[in-house]
């Protein structure tokens, strides 16, 4: 048994939401100081945070680029960067995020195809290993790792697989995964990864990071489609200088570090990948009981984030529910399915399973002040969330 | 007599640095707290900032989109969000960011000339209206508001007006100087102004912002080159959701509405232009009593940054400089001019004329520890500050 983890801050709500999440103090307090971004102590931070999330990685082939802005910026620069100007690129997309990754590359003009497989149902190895081998034109494979959109778990090593055997390069947008989730290069050959500072490592956002083959990093001078999104420039000043490209966001790179600190204390992505699975399954055991279903079957749940169908009973509508649990103390997210009414706990961030048994109090307590009796969902709902 | 402003926090050094610079407590203080992004309480906070920002333009045919990442991201989405990909741009450069700015342009594929007038000389409201008289083909013209790497405060008001009386767009960074020198939309009219939340308000980096026209908003949608990097996007989502697009910095963000609330309350841009040219008259002051020569004459002096010819005495060197000043309590920031040797000292954040004064004294006792006695630059560097 663990200690519990300390409250936030004067009486803050919990952020049930995959990043801006809840941060501990000392991660926050970390910010109470202004660092020149030219100067050696700070860039002594920035090359201890680059060191931290390579062997975060455990592949001494990749390197780590940070890129400032929020997590989009650094998936767009990931792919401007490493997918060459007559690329082609094929995303796996169940979901926003996946949605996301393909919009960028049709701006920025990249040649863009998308296995889309809806709101939640999960790419598999031997459909990609099909297209793959009737599409030669495709270079790249784009996949996201947990799909935060619906919460599904993807399932990366078969689909890191079936590019390897295809001979083609595969670009991960582990944005709400990467440290919460472990992340083997072994397993999952890939040329770049990317994240952000406040997903599982538990910062506050202000910046993301790619972490990505130094081979590859050598050889992407000039593909960017941006000036500021190039993850080569960046790099390779970072190399040159120890310095970021542009001003870089030094109260949230002093969180970071902190942050990444915390996250080896704890005893690294292993024990935060259990603290995480132990608040979901305590999160969904308490919701099951009280009725609620979740959208997806278990094998597919991610230690992240679980969507939940909508009870079906008319007394419920999600505005009033959020109303309630934020009286109660704690933000959640809504739904953002396409098709059937849902809304999403996350479980990332300074929590535990304490935390996620008050959760399930509150959502029951907030269901009787809303006049909801019964949790479930249509049946129709349910039939929904099966995957073939 | 104003009171002295209080000392930064645990005897940390001031930032004599153009942003990232030296905030206040309360600016840091409003960062510990997490807020959820989708949250109604956090999107009324940017309403705020929005707001604030328009007024301080104080022109209401302008709306305020705040763009994640460093300055110069905004810089690049406010040049590809508003220049048509037909469109050419000349740009004015007198330094580093003129050049960065037609390095964007250049990489995202849009038509650009540069007036390159060097170092720091200041482009011209004739030369300007020659250039428009004779290429009919250029649509915007680009000008740098306080030119950050020499500190020059450039002539906008004229460069405007050469730009209005020939009918073509102009497209302003005022990175360094928003909010800290008057900003009179009748005086300079143009499209777009672009800052950012570490400078002149007083904020942590982060973010930056584009204020522009309405009506050019309205008609940018699909310009941009990047899908993260598209200010019309931004701003349509916005207006129809009060959220930003992508995970915004929420700590810097509500660090940023309390400096925009301390703006307010000592003054607004008059009073903190007051302030910050103040501070540059003791520092200029003090630093040529000890034989000091500024880069460039008075006139052209912002009050931001001024640029100080290295001394000639050869016991003098930057870092040794560097490092003297660091251990006094202030961190100072290298030249950027590619001929003659210099530094520079910030005036801007949370610093007054005590300050100043103290800055001074340190550099006298810095001056002694290298061991120069001189500070006097060579003549012929002088000759080089001369603006024809
Ligand atoms: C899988 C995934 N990709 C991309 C993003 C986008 O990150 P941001 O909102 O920081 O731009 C997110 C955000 O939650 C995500 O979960
Ligand atoms: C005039 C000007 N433009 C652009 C920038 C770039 O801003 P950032 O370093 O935040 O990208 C700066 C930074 O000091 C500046 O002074």
């Amino acid at each position: 048994m663990t200690q519990p983890l300390p409250a936030p801050h004067l009486g803050e709500p919990y952020l049930l939401t995959p990043g801006p999440l809840t941060t501990s103090y000392a991660v926050k307090a970390a910010m109470l100081r202004d660092h020149g971004s030219w100067d050696g102590d700070f860039c002594a931070m920035t090359a201890e945070i680059r060191k931290r999330l390579v062997a975060l990685l455990g592949d001494p082939a990749f390197d780590c680029v940070p890129m400032q802005g929020s997590g989009s910026f650094a998936v767009e620069a990931m792919l401007g960067s490493f997918i060459p100007r007559d690329g082609r690129a094929l995303v796996l997309a169940n979901g926003a995020y996946g949605q996301r990754a393909a919009a960028a590359l049709r701006v920025i003009g990249r040649g863009v195809e998308i296995l889309d497989k809806g709101d939640f149902a999960p790419p598999r190895g031997a459909e990609l290993a099909e297209i793959l081998a009737q599409d030669p034109s495709i270079t790249h494979v784009v996949a996201i790792h947990c799909e935060t959109s619906s919460g599904i778990l993807n399932p990366l090593p078969e689909i890191a697989r079936a590019v390897a055997e295809a001979g083609r390069r595969l670009l991960v947008d582990s944005m709400s995964a990467f440290g919460g989730v472990p992340f083997d290069t072994a397993q999952i050959p890939c040329d770049a990864v990317v994240s952000s500072a406040n997903k599982c490592i538990e910062g506050v956002p202000g910046f993301g990071f790619v972490l990505a083959r130094r081979e590859l990093l050598e050889r992407a001078q000039g593909n960017a489609h941006s000036l500021a999104l190039d993850v080569h420039a960046q790099w390779a000043e970072l190399e040159r200088s120890g310095q970021w490209r542009y001003t870089p966001p030094t109260h949230a790179v002093a969180a970071f570090l902190e942050a990444l600190r915390a996250h080896e204390a704890e005893g690294g992505t292993p024990a935060r990948h259990a603290r995480y699975c132990a608040n979901r399954d305590r999160l969904v055991t308490g919701m099951r009981g009280l009725g609620f279903a979740t959208l997806l079957a278990d094998e597919w749940l991610s230690p992240i984030i679980t969507t939940f169908h909508a009870p079906a009973d008319p007394a419920f509508e999600f505005d009033g529910f959020y109303d309630a649990m934020k009286a109660r103390g704690f933000i959640i997210y809504p739904g953002k399915l396409t098709k059937v009414d849902s809304f999403r706990l996350g479980h990332i961030g300074q929590m535990d399973t304490h935390v996620m048994a008050r959760v399930v109090a509150a959502v029951a307590d907030s269901m009787g002040a809303l006049g909801v009796r019964d949790c479930r969902p249509a049946p129709e709902a349910i039939a929904t969330g099966e995957i073939a």
